[in-house]
């Protein structure tokens, strides 16, 4: 990493990394239990977010308990998926997560991995250490930086602690602590539809209203790209994205008892398959064009030609009603469409 | 039942039925496992709504396989729980939900208690028979009308059919029949956090935006009352209900493929606990007083008299700075409140 002002302006004159535009990377909030045999949509997106063959990715497995075993995996699939090269960058404890050397192993990749695992631990040993400033340093330049479960927890501003499933927002039932803040104002919940999280989600929301709550399906991911001055959210794999806006929300936060089921009313709610584009800075869907029925388009596209014909016709005065009732039943045997 | 007329107007001027007070009765939807042991808030507040001890229950176990065993049950809670009689009406096919004397079982009624089972089984056997229309009869008469589970799920204009759960919507996860239209432009669920519906009635209010979707968790009822010209929705039990209002939402309902996550943003969403009170007709909250903490309006009311007397005080000129600090710290040794 750059010491002084000098070396950083250097550095900015430099030529970007092979697989790395200028500019904040795209962060991938992933829901965990992406597909690692099948399509691999999430983590083909990974891979070739990083840079596809020039892909040089550093998997971080605090999370977990099982490090090596973890990295193993996600080396194979890297590079499976073309990555030129995989290393781990493990911390285990936060004097690790300031040693200059696993530190400086951030310096060169285009793109880093967060496994899941406890996101309690991982916030806890790199939160606020050199190695937490090196993955903020590498999302700044432009390197992808993806999280899976506890991986993507971690990332936002606020974070979910623990807690329980269940769907009926219950007061104390979740805890917040601070992520690592590569997005700011939000808070990421993972294996989101699968173990049945709203509750707790909407518990922070109905807490901290202004906290945008994102819950993140399995096999899925929440992709927040900075274009433009523009946040935008873009969701990519099998599930959905959840999306709680509680800047209009009527509550009983600040009062209920311990446990008691909370009133949470006014909450704006985007459930957002593959494909949606959310901005996290309105907070509201990106329109899309509609899907257009090739049928239905073939269809218009000759009555317009037809209507036209028509035209011509009466205008030349040459036409009467019998004969255009026969040319064109000339031109479209009955039947011939729906 | 009035057959004329005549009859009806001799009806409308004989008093009123005790335990029942004339206009549309009460609905209770209930979200299924309602206590029987403890508390039972939700079946004394049905008994309560149906007269107390004059209430006269007529128990619908039609969707139910198990009938008289049910009877039996809700026979010994609602006498335990001061019921005056209670009455069992079980039509088993739409022969007998038209047979007369079946029929004329609810005329002199307080209470109709619809148990749960299977609501399609139900509604194939009472909706649009002269049985249903006596449960809706009996409703505008002013009689309570409860259901529990498929009992409460067939109250709506459009019923959930069956499906199962999931917290993200997919397309076609669930499908939707007529219910007995007690309550119009709505659609009740239930079981709903314990069995994770949320995707379900998301699907159905992302299909039909006008329906306000309507989740009752388990030990919990939404009471709907009509007074006023207002439909009201008030929570008690347990659990929560959960509102759908699908008024702005931005779907992709029309041509997602099957069993694909739908888009569905924009959707506002109320959880309500026990004691809110929602408009239906506006689908807003009806805001209520803020809890007053007792210690906090007693200070407060300290602090008005102290200041009363202060400003006489300086009025009369009797007194300087330093004999009013001695005065008040008479008044209040320090410590005596936080």
């Amino acid at each position: 990493m750059p010491n002084g002002l000098d070396e950083q302006d250097a550095a900015a004159d430099r030529d970007p990394q092979p697989g790395v535009t200028p500019g904040p990377g795209p962060l991938m909030a992933i829901g965990g239990a992406e597909d690692k045999l099948g399509k691999r949509t999430v983590l083909a997106s990974f891979v070739e977010h990083a840079g596809g063959e020039h892909a040089r990715i550093a998997v971080v497995p605090t999370a977990s308990s099982l490090g090596p075993e973890v990295v193993e995996v996600y080396d194979a699939l890297f590079r499976k998926l073309g990555a030129a090269d995989v290393i781990a960058a493990r911390p285990e404890t936060r004097e690790e997560a300031n040693d200059p050397g696993l530190v400086a192993r951030l310096d060169t990749v285009t793109g880093i991995f967060m496994t899941g695992g406890n996101q309690l631990k991982l916030s806890a040993v790199i939160s606020g250490t050199a190695f937490g400033d090196a993955i903020k340093a590498a999302h700044e330049r432009g390197v992808v930086v993806a999280g899976t479960s506890a991986g993507a927890s971690i990332q936002s501003s606020h974070m979910v602690a623990f807690g329980p499933g269940g769907q009926t927002p219950k007061q104390r039932m979740t805890q917040v602590a601070a992520g690592l803040g590569l997005v700011d104002s939000c808070v990421i919940d993972q294996h989101f539809g699968q173990r049945n999280r709203y509750g707790r989600l909407l518990m922070i929301v109905a807490q901290s209203p202004s906290l945008l709550g994102i819950g993140v399906d399995e096999d899925t991911a929440a992709v927040i790209t900075h274009t433009g001055g523009e946040d935008l959210l873009t969701v990519e794999g099998r599930g959905a994205v959840t999306i709680f806006d509680g800047r209009a929300i009527v509550s009983n936060a600040h009062e209920a008892r311990k446990t008691a089921p909370l009133l949470a009313s006014g909450v704006v709610m985007h459930v957002l398959p593959e494909g949606s584009v959310f901005d996290l800075t309105e907070r509201r869907l990106v329109r899309q064009q509609a899907e257009v029925d090739p049928s239905e388009a073939e269809e218009l596209a000759v009555a317009g030609r037809d209507l036209r014909r028509l035209a011509r016709d009466i205008a030349a005065g040459d036409v009467s009603p019998t004969q255009l009732r026969r040319r064109r039943a000339r031109q479209h045997p009955e039947g011939e469409r729906a």
